[in-house]
């Protein structure tokens, strides 16, 4: 942030009184412009023991695997954006949304929101963001092409769980590691 | 947003090519000003059959009384929120936090993450934001004067699931109140 949203004034950062962080503050019309978490909200598409995957089509990691998950928009709620993204992702309906896992990457300021969820009919394909949609078995899932370490976090704790047919939320931070950014 | 945070011109609302919603576009520079929800993280800080409160110093709802909660900030997990918000708001240190509610309220666009947590010590004070902090047995609770209708979810969940000593985590929205803002 260079200019100000409101006035269109350069900001300046500092931490403004009473607050204990540096903010992009406008002294020319004294916004304060804080900057927040984002929540990126997706699903575990399944149907009977496949679970749906998309190829991405753009960057980052054009080419490998992820679930389908995107960034919530204002005016959704959490549920309805982890929809949205599985229909825009794979054109696939889904339903019965349980909420599966909350991750935090506190290194880019996300949070992602996974759900459970069937899909609801044997229909999908690959949306503008994706090359290819499949639905995979377990011994399919191509582990060394998956997009993201969340994704693969999500997984490892999806498949254990359906083992013990037990599946408690899972709340875990996803810390950066030093030779796989993100 | 009037101006463009990269270029200091006057942005535009218009949907992008490819995109499906409204953004702030500045046609100047090309940037596309994405808006999203914020997380609200906070605790229910309990001792043993006391849970602790908080009442307002400032606006909205000044003097009305909630649980420790504020906006998630870069760089933290949603843990580390509902931490910080309890120091700040209540000087109080929490632990053995638990994920206990995650509410969106889509016409403001926040998630609010609530944790159940034990306070570490009995020790607690106003933090900058508060007028006052104290611990409520249930039937202390001042559930006429409490400042958020999510705050009233959270609480009455609370202590139906203490009486069954079970504490899913409840996934829900909640929606707008016409005589009840927010």
């Amino acid at each position: 942030m260079i200019y100000c949203s409101n006035c269109g004034m350069r900001v300046v950062e500092k931490t403004p009184a009473g607050d204990n962080r540096p903010r992009y503050v406008c002294d020319a019309c004294d916004t304060i412009h804080y900057q927040n978490p984002k929540i990126v909200a997706g699903c575990i598409p399944t149907l009977e023991d496949r679970l749906l995957l998309c190829q991405r089509a753009i960057e980052p990691r054009y080419g490998l695997w992820t679930l389908p998950a995107g960034f919530m928009e204002n005016g959704e709620s959490t549920e309805q954006a982890a929809m949205r993204e599985t229909r825009e992702e794979a054109c696939a309906t889904v339903e019965k949304l349980e909420l599966y896992g909350v991750f935090s990457i506190p290194h880019i300021s996300q949070v992602y929101m996974m759900f459970r969820a069937s899909l609801a009919a044997d229909d999908y394909k690959p949306g503008r963001e994706s090359l290819d949609v499949r639905l995979f078995q377990e011994h399919e899932i191509p582990w060394e092409k998956l997009a993201f370490p969340v994704v693969r976090t999500t997984l490892e704790h999806y498949f254990t769980d359906l083992r013990n047919n037990r599946f408690p939320v899972h709340v875990e931070n996803i810390i950066r590691h030093p030779s796989r950014p993100r």
